[in-house]
């Protein structure tokens, strides 16, 4: 099982591939897309659109891992964010993959990262588990991979999980993939203008 | 000159074509995207993406309008908003299409709507000013028509401006093709993690 992490952002969006050999993620790729910082907001989601895109094709994800944002407290940077992450759920959406979405503390938790907050600690966690031998150059990239780990936590669980239908360990339907604590946002949201 | 109106939702889009003929906005067309009401969010994006794109190639447009939009008090709903949004923009990129964003109350004096907020009153201006014959079953699309006429009043004043570079009425540059008043939020967001 493949899980490709995705920190979304218009500027920076870091993305971190990991595959789920015994139970345990293994690093894969990670990286960011530098979408710009002073080019307009439709030009930075286009190249979003093309080089995640390209991501996933090359890399084949069969799963994509998001973290829920749900502690924005300014509307208006929670509304630019929104544009990043919508190209990102638009291409699971198009490339088939099944996607996820957890609580940012939910990922923390994952990691081992536990009460602590700081990136800095993302990054320590995120290093331990996959065993890196470098420090990555941007937390974006950091903050992809967890949530990578995060899902690929979840997936032994659910193979171990003994099915009612004696489907054994067969991949699941999109719905009963979803882990518990596993927050997808569109069961509540209030309907949008 | 034919210009697109979108009025973003994740799951109705209200979109509205008009074109502008000496100077006047005239109906073109206008539809609602229903991207359904309970199906996941990625996948009302991509039924989006599919439909407004394919609006996009059959009208052609040269430009598109849309509100921004800054009055959101409640920042999940302005996430939200934000992904359908997102793939609006990412369209307007991937199509070429010079994109334009207008604060709300920009478009409802560019309608004569005046103080009055209610969609109503928004409905009226749209179908006195386009002479629509018959009422619209959504809102969304009056919206979309609505910020649609806006950009339309821009154009002949830019038309008419005098160049200094002589080129007369020649279609300018996409930054000189923005009007005043027009809000592009890109300039001033914070970054966005």
């Amino acid at each position: 099982m493949r899980v490709l992490g995705v920190d979304p952002g218009s500027r920076f969006l870091g993305y971190g591939l990991v595959d789920v050999i015994g139970g345990r993620p293994r690093h894969v790729a990670h990286g960011v897309v530098r979408a710009g910082t002073s080019v307009p907001l439709e030009e930075r989601l286009e190249v979003i659109f093309l080089e995640l895109g390209r991501v996933i094709d090359v890399f084949a994800p069969e799963a994509i891992a998001v973290e829920g944002v749900f502690t924005h407290k300014n509307a208006r940077s929670a509304l630019i964010l929104g544009h990043a992450r919508g190209v990102v759920l638009l291409l699971a959406a198009r490339a088939r993959v099944p996607l996820f979405e957890y609580a940012p503390a939910r990922v923390k938790r994952a990691i081992g990262s536990g009460g602590n907050d700081s990136k800095d600690s993302v990054a320590r966690m995120v290093t331990r588990v996959l065993q890196l031998q470098e420090p990555l150059e941007r937390a974006d990239a950091y903050d992809a991979l967890a949530v990578a780990c995060c899902h690929a936590h979840q997936v032994p669980l659910a193979a171990l999980r003994p099915s009612r239908r004696g489907r054994g360990a067969q991949p699941a339907s999109f719905a009963s993939r979803l882990a518990p604590n596993v927050v997808r946002p569109r069961a509540s949201v209030e309907p949008v203008p």
